[in-house]
């Protein structure tokens, strides 16, 4: 028998609950042994979740879960990446209970260190539900492509983000107001700070990275983009140029991770991933590409992967939390490229009068860019165009110092934009 | 140290034996322990793979390997479901060596025996590479979905069919044209009835229905339907209605497991898999759905799949080859059903003369079935036209009825098409 202790029951928490009472047969049968709620923590206890809490303990203090005899196991769900779900997550895994967790920005922040402590105790860290919510993206990588040599982790790692970018490339809206009616509908929160500027992507592959090239989890490893910039005008220019804007995270072997809205083929697999699911795809040799497509959140999803966390505990497969010695992980690779040669689709807002065209010529020639298309969106004498270009293959430093000396000019209005094309790199 | 026997080194075993001479370090650190070959068996001794046989025992008869003290793990890559594979896999079982094999006829033939001699000495018998080449289905099924109630397991499991239908509907081309061009570029074989008759797809299904749902592996419980009658005007047609034909293999809970020709919504997940792909799609509960699409064949990718299960197996996360006790897998469903109640696609070759769509009409209504469109393509005298309505919704005895019924009048050439508008159920 394994006693479980959960701490928070918000809406994935009550669904792990509900589940491991209600298929308790079942899970017994996979795990090989009796799976057992003994104790809770939640805010609120007297709360109806939809399952009795009588016979189970609960405890105010979540914390405490790490010290019961009675708890084998500890489920964090209570979110946070410091506070108690910290504090119980370090307690329980040197008091050598397993872990399983649901906790991107924990794990983000403090995986390498959680991990060392899980090594020396013996027990297992487990956080499958981190990383695109339902899809079963660490134990693909992990062990389904255990023989392969990663060469590339590219992934729609938010779910908010694409559907918002679907919805303005569906309808032709604006950033603000999709984003106003995403909120309204309860797909993005109050603050969508976290994931419009692309931090909870960023969460997610800074864990997928250290995973595929064995290296520690390091957040501020990560370059990271958001879509706030992104206007109904680039989505519209997109896909008369045959792509499509997608938030991706990328982390490829040798290069320091990223995540940014890049263009995408359209006819691409990541680039028909629409709506509010998730999608990883791996490159890696000798398997070619395999990708994952399936809800990226959501109770039940999450839940999902948190069970098949506890069932692979149960039964011992669970092994080392990054794949190997937390002391034989390297650092993040902090080349900052796109892979090294790109095309690029770079977007300016200009006055309309002479001259201003030839500046911007002159700085891209100055630094060896050679332009493949160049389109002025409107005409006005009185207001600033939208002035909107692809290069032929370039470096993302060139694209950068291009963009810094336009700056200085003092010939553009607002920030320029710069995303790379991803060609044949990540259809 | 795990010493390793290969029996079959075409270009699958060859992959397989220069990864684990090449990687053997990395391998060793996933494996926690050296994967070793110690034996090979293949037809022509002398000839160059790329890698050096010399200090590797070469035993002519593969069934020997079953019985050598150097071997603990057996991987079976001859392939025929019958003969030496039969034979070497059932020794090597008997003898309590484990068997990793990508032989998907004999585990669709003969898997639950076989499971039962694995269950017996304690031995493990892994199969990932049988299924969808280098998608780890078997290990998302058994594994990453675990804790799911598993609903339905839809897939395009044949490439070579998934090639054919996806230039017919790219080029406008009919079957022949296509196949023939597909056999000299080497995607399908001179002798094609396995993949375009749907035999191979239902190796494969009869393998994910067995795992997805605890049933006995049985190939004669899968109803299979190849691509032979699908003309370009089907394509064409679908496609007008805003559908994709695909060989799909789907088995449901309580149904009986089929293979056959569908019409998808062309903007669902799996009709958007086109060439030589795999895809499996998952609808499980708390999970939703989750798709992997991957390469279905292919050296690099069944390797991936091969060694990944060496792997798992030097690392003891083998299991029960069907994830339970092989005395408490169920028979499958024999239900003949498409889920109840869909709408169909009829296409008839008729006479173009009066009476006859009146005829036609009047079968239809005698079994109940509302006709939703009809459509006639060309217009002759002399020759019969096609005509091709699609149903509203109804059941597949119904229109299998309505159909046979028709072909009784004599007002039909040759035989008519009827096939499942799969609409919400498998986008």
């Amino acid at each position: 028998m394994l006693n479980i202790g959960i701490a928070g029951l918000g809406v994935v928490g009550a669904e792990v609950a509900k589940l491991l009472l209600n298929r308790s047969a079942s899970f017994a049968d996979k795990a090989g042994q009796e799976l057992c709620i003994t104790a809770v923590s939640a805010r609120s206890r007297g709360k109806d979740r939809g399952f009795p809490l009588d016979t189970i303990a609960f405890v105010e203090n979540p914390v405490e879960l790490a010290e019961r005899d009675d708890v084998d196991l500890v489920v964090e769900l209570m979110g946070g990446s410091e506070g108690p779900a910290l504090q119980l997550v370090t307690n329980a895994l040197k008091a050598g209970k397993s872990v399983v967790t649901a906790n991107k920005a924990m794990i983000a922040h403090h995986g390498q260190a959680l991990a060392q402590i899980a090594e020396e105790s013996g027990a297992a860290l487990m956080f499958e539900a981190a990383v695109a919510g339902g899809i079963p993206a660490l134990k693909t990588l992990r062990e389904g492509l255990s023989a392969n040599d990663i060469v590339r982790v590219s992934g729609i790692l938010n779910g908010t983000c694409n559907y918002i970018l679907s919805e303005m490339s569906e309808t032709g809206r604006d950033f603000e107001s999709v984003l106003k009616e995403a909120q309204d509908k309860g797909y993005a929160e109050a603050d969508p700070t976290f994931d419009v500027d692309g931090i909870d992507a960023a969460h997610k592959l800074a864990i997928l990275s250290a995973l595929a090239f064995g290296h520690q989890v390091n957040l501020s490893d990560v370059d990271i983009h958001g879509i706030r910039p992104i206007t109904d005008i680039d989505i519209a220019y997109a896909a008369e140029l045959g792509y499509t804007i997608k938030l991706l995270g990328i982390a490829a072997k040798g290069q320091k991770p990223s995540v940014k809205p890049c263009l995408l083929p359209s006819h691409s697999q990541l680039a028909k991933i629409s709506g509010a699911l998730n999608a990883v795809e791996f490159d890696a040799d000798p398997v070619q590409s395999v990708i994952c497509v399936g809800p990226g959140a959501g109770a039940g999803p999450t839940a999902s992967a948190v069970l098949a966390d506890i069932i692979d505990i149960a039964t011992s497969r669970g092994g080392l939390p990054f794949g190997k010695p937390t002391d034989r992980l390297s650092s993040a690779s902090t080349t900052n490229t796109d892979g090294g040669y790109l095309r690029y689709y770079i977007r300016l807002k200009v006055e309309d009068r002479p001259g201003v065209l030839s500046d911007i010529t002159s700085v891209l020639r100055d630094e060896d860019i050679s332009v493949a298309s160049m389109l002025q969106k409107g005409q006005s004498a009185d207001a600033p165009v939208s002035l909107v270009l692809t290069t032929h293959h370039t470096t993302q430093s060139a694209v950068l110092n291009a963009v810094a000396k336009m700056q200085e000019m003092d010939i553009l209005f607002g920030a320029p934009l710069a995303l790379a094309i991803l060609d044949a790199e990540a259809s």
